[in-house]
């Protein structure tokens, strides 16, 4: 062995030693609260991406897709292939710029909070995706203080991740992780469309 | 209609002006360089939350997970049902301090590389997430320029997303997208295992 492949050998084995001892610490099993927030691309399809992960565990998932929905995206179309273990739910009214209509937003904000909270109240679920979640807050479609409520009585091995720039503060406050997605730069900004697999 | 509902309707028209106008403006289609990098929980998920975008549209998708790979994933498991829509390579070696053997990361490094090369030349294949590739470019296992060279001459309408912190400047120069995820909290600093369905 030369000295080069000693010294990475013992460089590693030091950096073992702290990744074991760190898993070592993390002994906590119990439901999470996940916000992904920030303006950045990459919040929606994380969310996504642990459900996908869920699955491939046989886990149980409820998704709950606020403000989106005048068109069905491919995420809809996959996961509604499988009705047994994705309970999918989508607002459907599309955008607050293309209803232009503040209380029809309010009362299907309202219908679809009552299928998230149905979904928050089932042991048997073991992740819930709120998808934009944070957009319907920050308009004050939906009142914070009633999500914070239904979040702290769920089921204590149940997941939550919740989606949506401008997450509030007390949100931030209760949740477990937090990531802030920063766009360094968007395709869209530089005139390409929203394509499919990526954006739609 | 009162006051209020006039203005947030007048308020909601200008802002749809806004969106049309910039909807408008981005004609381009074309495969794009995605990257999702920084130190935060959620860069591999939105890589596959994006795979399962791309199914929803009946897309073809390669995988290739480098670094990861000593156990299988949730996300793997649950790919791996799709053989039709998805080839899904893993480097398999584990992390960097558990094999603490540079020669055989960099072996292995260069055989999965291969794979991502095959897929990146399949004009059939919608989508390429090269999961961690950016932690094989840091620890210099692979030259930046190869990869580089590859996602230049690759079929035009392929979007690649590229996953793992620290990407490199020169691979963001060339990207669409790039979303830096910042870590504002995560659960495991605060004792808490990586969990099925999130982590796993």
């Amino acid at each position: 062995m030369n000295k080069e492949t000693q010294r990475h050998q013992r460089r590693m084995q030091r950096h073992k030693a702290v990744v074991d001892a760190a898993v070592a610490r993390a002994t906590e099993e119990r439901g999470l609260i996940l916000v992904l927030t920030g303006n950045g691309k990459g919040k929606s399809s994380s969310g996504f991406g642990m459900v996908a992960r869920a699955l491939g565990h046989g886990l149980k998932i409820g998704v709950v897709q606020f403000i989106k929905g005048r068109f069905s995206t491919g995420e809809e179309a996959f996961f509604r292939r499988f009705p047994e273990e994705v309970q999918y739910h989508v607002m459907g009214t599309g955008f607050t710029w293309e209803t232009q209509d503040k209380d029809k937003d309010i009362a299907a904000t309202e219908a679809t909070w009552t299928k998230a909270e149905a979904l928050l109240n089932d042991p048997d679920i073991a992740l819930v995706l709120l998808d934009e979640l944070n957009i319907v807050l920050k308009h004050s479609y939906l009142q914070i203080e009633r999500v914070l409520e239904t979040l702290a009585k769920r089921p204590p091995q149940q997941h939550v991740v919740i989606t949506g720039r401008a997450a509030p503060q007390a949100l931030i406050d209760v949740a477990d992780t937090v990531t802030e997605m920063n766009g360094v730069k968007h395709a869209f900004q530089i005139g390409i469309k929203a394509q499919k697999g990526i954006e739609l």
